[in-house]
């Protein structure tokens, strides 16, 4: 069995030098969420995630979710731990105290949810569509919806999924055709078959709120016809008491490459009658607003769990690294076999894992901390500037922390030789599981198409323009002792700047430009991720300086711009070599034929 | 289920403008194996592949080979596919004509290896262990071991298998253990555990004959202690009958993320009393010379594996992307869903697939053609040439050939979407198939030492710089019309040759390019890649200005024109990215200590 630790350092580190938990505590929104208690916070949800979900993860992949008649069985282990996790209220830290939520920055409850996900990816997508579920309702519900369910919902006593794909609508999510009939009683009656959805079905919980993508029979064609319904699975008597059944069941479990304790299950809605009942969340038609409400969270919550995964997996890898003895290293004695951390490939994987890894974490904590200045900053250019960042960094967090997630969890499986291959190992299910998330909740090229087309124009380009020049800013203010980073940095900027010139030269011809866009996030995102490992080194180096090096060893802050002297030296070069396929254009894409295309 | 089809357009394609079969021909050693005649079998083992083999690759997935007590049971559909393919002489290829063999080029053997490999890679690892066992004993057995063994084995009608690892001797292989004394009767007893053994035991065949490295009492320590011998399943009786089961037996099978049907064994020798029956293969103490001798050919295969696999992810991807409909194509009608082929991201994830596997194809055939040359040219200068070239070339096709087999199989997936992770897809089954390849038969780290420890130095340097200064003359010799080529291209190569000559000038201080010697191993590649695509496109564009383009359409000739072009243009620029990685040395890989490394 894998161990796992939940790296509390590492995340404090983001907290205090990269992307600064005070400025969040320095305001009235977040005035609770003191360093002291959200570092006992982070320590105590990082022990939880070690101890009690950790040793779940390969119960949780060997026997997986299964269907017997349509129930989900989960594995025994997980029944138990979830109960732990609502009894210990993790669920609720982000949400509104309103509520019974903890009202903590999303900062601090990304933190925790970095060390669930690592601990075990598969239980912790029920936590996520519950949380994006209340998210939610939260922003659209009506007061009845938000006092009926959110309090439940909020500890996780209730569940949430979130239901949008059907068999012709994925990534075409205007193509949806599951039914809503208006009911005498003001709710309605859904009918249709849902697919992909997580935790659709399961008994860790009394109840499951399902909000549901569907058409009234009035709707106009595409995404602009479409509305979101909460359907329960046991409806709601008046006095919150559980009342009859709902007519929604799982049809069907996938059988999936990883994430195996995750029930993937096809819905159906109003197979034994009229149909199932739903209420209408927000008005009629603007179930897409909605959606797109709860995006950023749920897409960063994604993003989060590339880089939970690749941080199990490099622990795994740097443990195996340390134990396995094989061959001689630069140092060993004659005849003596080294521990294979001693050979500089080796070593080149695990630095090249535990670089990208903190270059990740940088981001998306930056991106959950856009989002609480975006809601709790006072001034509202502050908060619009923010959730503007907000929506920039978000594909990048998510399809770049999701592809390094792939990436990464492959060269841990490298570091493990034959072992990596063998199942017992558990380096494996790693990779397995790591390869869900470049696909789901938008795929990375979805992602990719929504960086240059939605958020490249924002304010006319000034806006993204504003950010490079931000980046430009901590260049021209690095330090000395990282000159290197200031060269490598400016140079990938620079590579940035030229393709994003490139690609607003090209807003006549759009597929121009969508034909790149995968390799153009990747710059962004490496760059980003340059950019905030060398903030943070600027901090950590004033800190080394003053000789007051606050919460950390002066030793722990060095290997900070040792990582980060890495990440630019050898990572950022990466990026001017990506600038090519952004500005080639489509002419090549689609020069070939299908029969030429063919064997 | 998946269907595949041999590529044998573009094999064809390789063979006649890559890397031409008629400078093999046109040998003595070769001269039967004409265009047509070659062409016929190409066709005919395809088919065999396509039609036979590949429906069984879902079959072995799903049940896998299992134990039964000390049997190895395997699918039912493999013993039929596995007697007609013994029946069809398809492992007889480039075997010796004396032992039954076609004596074919290697070349023309190992194009018939690509198509079975990607009809079902568990199944075709079978063959070749067999081959890389014929190998060893057509150069290193006894005329009594050759006459006794190689007949049965040429044809398949027993089988073969390599025995080096043991727990802890793997990319240390001078750890070997495994004892073996010497009997009254010239022969030896084999005592001790192997692991990883591919094949070690199954009933396909009526007997197998392992080759175990295993240690003489009086062996010196390391590799210069390790001698080889011969242990059949079932010893031979004098007059070619089967007789008494020897001493060795699976002990137990791996549990694999992929190649569910290719068992690996745990093999026990000499368990039941004083040892296997063993005979020894060559001299005393040289186990090792065989093994290299046959390590060329093994790791090719390898390389080709990865190959085969993203061939077959490829196709499986492209006839999805025709397939499924969703969201509006740049040339859609308003309300309808296009192929997904339609959309540029998509078509940049068939590209780059298509062109990296032209590449990977152009450099395996290269690589066997080299060592067709290095044992059939007549000038002995020559030979000896293409050898180091074959030993060049060959962590070149095994590493990087691997690693893309990941990473084309997992943009394969990517494109299925959510589709992708399901298993019943079969996509994610090429993805977890081809994890195995950059780990056996040397990691790809383990490659990586090789180019840059043994290679690299070859004549003091002077015939790496030969290669690199044949590149160039391709470069300075391509055509207008391959102008961006001739660019990229030579700017790729010089980012090489900075980087080799930095290598040259580290002699005294091996680490260091140790430290760098991947990103270095995928640079080479990458640019060999592009050097062999650049030599076709030269001889297909003379082709198609002649107005004679021969066995192919000039559409055909057109498109590779296309991809050549995409790879030089969007590949080979991340050549340069690559260069800080290689010449930074170590210093930052060994700055943190395991308790800084540690979370």
């Amino acid at each position: 069995m894998t161990t796992y630790t939940a790296p509390i350092r590492d995340i404090r580190y983001v907290l205090e030098h990269v992307t600064p938990l005070r400025e969040l505590t320095a305001l009235p929104a977040f005035a609770h969420a003191e360093p002291d208690l959200v570092a006992g916070l982070l320590e105590e949800v990082g022990r939880f995630s070690a101890q009690a979900i950790a040793p779940t993860n390969r119960d949780g992949d060997q026997h997986g979710a299964t269907l017997d008649g349509d129930r989900v069985v989960l594995p025994d282990s997980f029944k138990k731990v979830y109960d732990q996790y609502v009894e210990a209220g993790w669920g609720t830290l982000q949400h509104p105290t309103e509520f019974g939520g903890g009202g903590f920055p999303l900062t601090v409850a990304n933190a925790a949810k970095e060390t669930i996900n690592s601990a075990n990816l598969a239980f912790s997508l029920g936590p996520l569509l519950t949380t994006g579920a209340v998210y939610l309702l939260t922003h659209h519900g009506s007061a009845e919806q938000q006092q009926t369910y959110l309090p439940k919902m909020v500890t996780g006593e209730w569940a949430g999924t979130m239901n949008l794909t059907e068999p012709q609508a994925g990534s075409d999510v205007g193509a949806v055709t599951t039914r809503a009939v208006p009911a005498d009683d003001g709710s309605y009656r859904i009918t249709g078959q849902k697919i992909y959805i997580t935790f659709g079905e399961h008994e860790l919980t009394e109840n499951i709120v399902h909000l549901v993508l569907a058409r009234l029979p009035d709707a106009p064609p595409g995404t602009k016809g479409i509305s979101l319904f909460l359907v329960p699975k046991f409806l709601v008597n008046d006095d919150g008491s559980l009342g009859e059944r709902n007519d929604v069941s799982v049809v069907s479990l996938e059988h999936k490459l990883g994430i195996h304790a995750s029930p993937t299950c096809v819905m159906a809605y109003g197979e034994d009658g009229e149909g199932a009942v739903g209420y209408l969340v927000g008005e009629p038609h603007t179930g897409m607003r909605g959606m797109f409400t709860m995006m950023n969270d749920a897409r960063l919550g994604v993003g989060i769990q590339g880089l939970a995964i690749a941080e199990r997996a490099y622990q795994q890898a740097l443990a195996y690294a340390q134990e396995r003895r094989q061959g001689r290293g630069p140092t060993s004695a004659p005849g003596e076999q080294a521990p294979i951390i001693e050979h500089a490939d080796v070593r080149r994987m695990l630095l090249t894992m535990k670089a990208n890894i903190e270059a990740m974490r940088a981001l998306c904590y930056a991106n959950a901390h856009a989002l609480d200045l975006a809601h709790g900053a006072d001034d509202p250019v502050v908060r619009e500037q923010q959730q503007k960042l907000a929506d920039l960094l978000t594909p990048l967090s998510k399809a770049w922390c999701t592809d390094l997630g792939v990436e990464l969890t492959s060269l841990a499986v490298q570091v493990h030789g034959g072992m990596g291959y063998v199942e017992e190992t558990g380096v494996a299910q790693h990779f397995r599981d790591a390869r869900i998330a470049p696909i789901y909740e938008g795929t990375n090229g979805i992602q990719a198409l929504d960086l240059v087309g939605r958020k490249l124009p924002y304010d006319g380009g000034a806006y993204v323009k504003g950010v490079l020049g931000e980046i430009r800013d901590t260049v021209d203010a690095l330090p000395e002792e990282l000159g290197t980073v200031a060269v490598n940095l400016g140079d990938a900027l620079d590579a940035l700047q030229e393709a994003t010139d490139w690609i607003f030269a090209q807003r006549e011809t759009p597929n121009e430009v969508f034909a790149g866009a995968t390799p153009y996030l990747r710059m962004f995102a490496t760059v980003v991720g340059g950019w905030l490992l060398a903030r943070g080194a600027v901090s950590a180096s004033a800190a080394i300086a003053s000789g007051d090096t606050g919460t950390f060893d002066a030793e722990f802050l060095q290997a900070k711009l040792t990582t980060t002297r890495f990440f630019a030296e050898q990572v950022l070069p990466t990026v001017r070599g990506l600038q090519p396929s952004v500005t080639a254009g489509s002419r090549d894409l689609y020069a070939l034929t299908p029969a030429l295309l063919a064997p």
